[in-house]
């Protein structure tokens, strides 16, 4: 079966993220003031893997990034979703 | 109400993705030979907005991006995705 494997890398709470900050203060917070308390960037990447379950599929990715480094688990956390697509479509 | 929002910014199926492409033939291949068809890259914004419903929130983000251009319509597409959040916790 075949998922779309979403593997997102962001900054760890208690290190601090320059692109969010920057992008809060001088773009979001004049165009929605007072509504979004908080915002960092990340990288995603996302991967269409052939597995036999959903958590098969996750646990495939999680590998990948840890074997891989496609994070640095001191600085980085990472958020593994799979959700099940037809073999043809994104 | 407190929302944790995931703004995605992934290029559109018909344009190339470099980085996809090499993360792909040089690092996930050789890993999981034959599991992975497709791979892409692409930015996440993580924000937390306060507003009275999931819609909302959702549609807060999108607006966001269309009005600041923090993505170009014409070479990328964005997924919305808001879900609920206590207030003090990510």
């Amino acid at each position: 079966m075949m998922y779309s494997v979403e593997l997102i890398v962001i900054n760890k709470e208690g290190v601090r993220d320059p692109e969010g900050e920057t992008l809060k203060r001088y773009v979001i917070d004049s165009t929605l003031p007072g509504k979004v308390l908080d915002a960092r960037v990340g990288k995603i990447i996302i991967m269409k893997i052939n597995a036999s379950s959903k958590e098969e599929a996750e646990d495939l990715a999680r590998r990948l990034a840890e074997q891989r480094r496609l994070y640095n688990p001191i600085v980085h956390k990472i958020r593994v979703r799979a959700e099940r697509v037809e073999d043809s479509n994104n």
